[in-house]
């Protein structure tokens, strides 16, 4: 099994982006898994160009893309995104769209295959607090799935695919204001260690376990 | 202008759903716009009855539903809404769907037909705090407002309909964390009427604002 | 009984402070209660001048200070003072004082004379979210406090006193991180009123109920 | 130099104090100084007993009690405890003490005699969140810390000491809310080795640097 996990390289003036940190600590194997990491840019659309070039290049099984949701808490397993693009900052190219769909010819929103129960379980059981997420914005963290979901469904639907987001770092939160949640690198990696595991072994459909909203 | 305004029945054990407490304190007229306000179930597919219901006998030019959502602190106005049931605790007939689509033959995400920004706008020129939203969570709220969009989407092209999501009330968080954020039902009720204004008066396309994420 | 009750005016760059914007909605009585209400600079040591001079003129029976306290989501009554100004910004005098003791020959602290749980407990009762606090910060609030309650330890042994912090606005948390808590200058002004019917009744010792922290 | 550094055993039926987690996790010299490492126990009044045992067997230079602070963020350094017990729940032995002195001939407060500025100065440039806290609580944090500073006070004036409370562990948050902060308890412990380091090189008086409240 071959998994190609990105991380983005970092954006809005930071110097440092946990996801890319987190991922280019794992290691290059998980039992019969080899991983593939990539840094991909904090652009909208080229994200996805770098991302199917890889694609293409290495013909992955699955594809996991992470990224950071400054305050959250959490390894946060995202279940959909959707299409639009609506930038508070501008990207690393400096584009800010508003109000723009991502793909003309899309679906207004995509489910991941990947098995996010399982993920968020087996993440818990390792003692790191994790959740499944039901939005994963509108800059380019959802852009990047959204365009992995399209390009599964047009293109490759034997790849299974989705997106984790990942809480800022300690050093990210030193003079944000006091209550901000942080993760070290280390630690947000073996969350990711522990949802690909649940990747690995989940083949097929779903656990079944109450993860929903009460709102 | 005829707008039909819901809001949810208590549920989860309480005894009072701020949605409802605020749509009733509303007034019967906006300047052109007359007012129908609707108590619905805070159940999965009856809300959707109950409300296709009051469409079809009152033929409003706009649906606005409106739910809580607890520990949310600003009046939230949704812009998507899902094609998932996940229910984290059982609705008012003791149903709790999991991994269910809301229709079978509905797109996998509608968005609001609604002014969001024009909205959001409004409401914290008068003075009170409100951000657009792109989760309505997987329970009831998302629910509701995927029939109504789904509705619209295949039978009521001309109705324009959407969602706002509300904080609890300052009595309910009493015994919840110190933090929780709580508005009254007297401002919450003026944040939906200045909500309601910008829907009636921005009948073209939305405001250009950049209301997106950073994550 | 004859009640002083404070106000801070507006500072750090703000139009308005929910402190005295609440004050000045009490009524002028409260059953045998007369209310006098007075506004007092945010300014290190001038703001315990003012409130003695209104002390000395008035000759209260109780006196209670009203500061803001942003971030917080509930009325917060104060229970202790410490002897120390440490400002993070200026005062409205461009006074930003460090590691001083606000009186040389002050106890390090002064618990408050009011019946705290009390007035929690009549706040909550009435709808409106309370809870005591064991911190009033560095700023001008603790400072008005410590200086009221040495005030009181030395020259009134018979004017019982303390300080509630309230949470912002809800139009000063328009612009501020989503998740900011306010509450309406309303529903402030009824939860002092409550507290005061709380220090009003309750002459004696404070009730017995468990208050504390788990830290 | 020798230092004496302490942690609680867990309570509130947990299985896991972050503080001992993290005082185990030191090595037992940094540079000069030697570390004394002793758990204690979450007991009022007892755990000032096996405090003093240790101070009288080992003479430190310098005694840095830790605890557990669920909810907050960050290394949080205290500068205040207060002559309180005010216990939320019972203690490990069943005691719940309320409104109740921790000594009748105490101080109001007292403050702590180790550099907190420079500690939390040379965490945070180490890459880990910290900050200055002004109130220990009213549960076995405050108490310990209380009756440290009563006993540098009293009886060994050539004493520094002082407390730090910690956030939960990652594992420790799994079932609470959403947003939650945890810190690992390998970033715990180093945060707390540079806010020794600081205390073994700060000997004199602490840095200037305005690090209080805008409450």
């Amino acid at each position: 099994m071959k998994i190609l996990i990105t991380g983005f390289d970092p954006f809005g003036g930071a110097e440092i982006n946990p996801a890319f940190e987190a991922v280019k600590r794992l290691p290059d194997r998980l039992g019969e898994a080899q991983l593939i990491k990539l840094e991909v840019p904090t652009v909208f659309e080229k994200d996805g160009v770098v991302l199917e070039r890889a694609i293409e290049a290495e013909k992955p099984d699955v594809v996991l893309c992470v990224g950071q949701a400054g305050g959250r808490s959490v390894i946060s397993v995202e279940r959909v995104a959707i299409n639009l693009m609506e930038a508070r900052i501008p990207d690393n190219d400096g584009q800010q769209p508003m109000d723009q769909k991502i793909k003309e010819d899309g679906e207004n929103a995509y489910f991941t295959t990947l098995p996010v129960k399982a993920m968020v379980k087996n993440v818990k059981e390792h003692g790191i607090p994790s959740s499944i997420s039901y939005t994963a914005g509108t800059y380019v963290c959802n852009d990047i799935m959204y365009r992995l979901l399209y390009l599964i469904d047009r293109t490759y639907p034997s790849i299974r695919g989705g997106f984790i987001h990942v809480p800022y770092l300690p050093e990210q939160v030193r003079e944000l204001p006091d209550g901000t949640p942080s993760m070290s690198a280390e630690l947000i990696a073996e969350g990711l260690r522990w949802a690909l595991e649940a990747i690995i072994s989940q083949k097929d459909e779903d656990i079944k376990e109450a993860m929903g909203t009460i709102m």
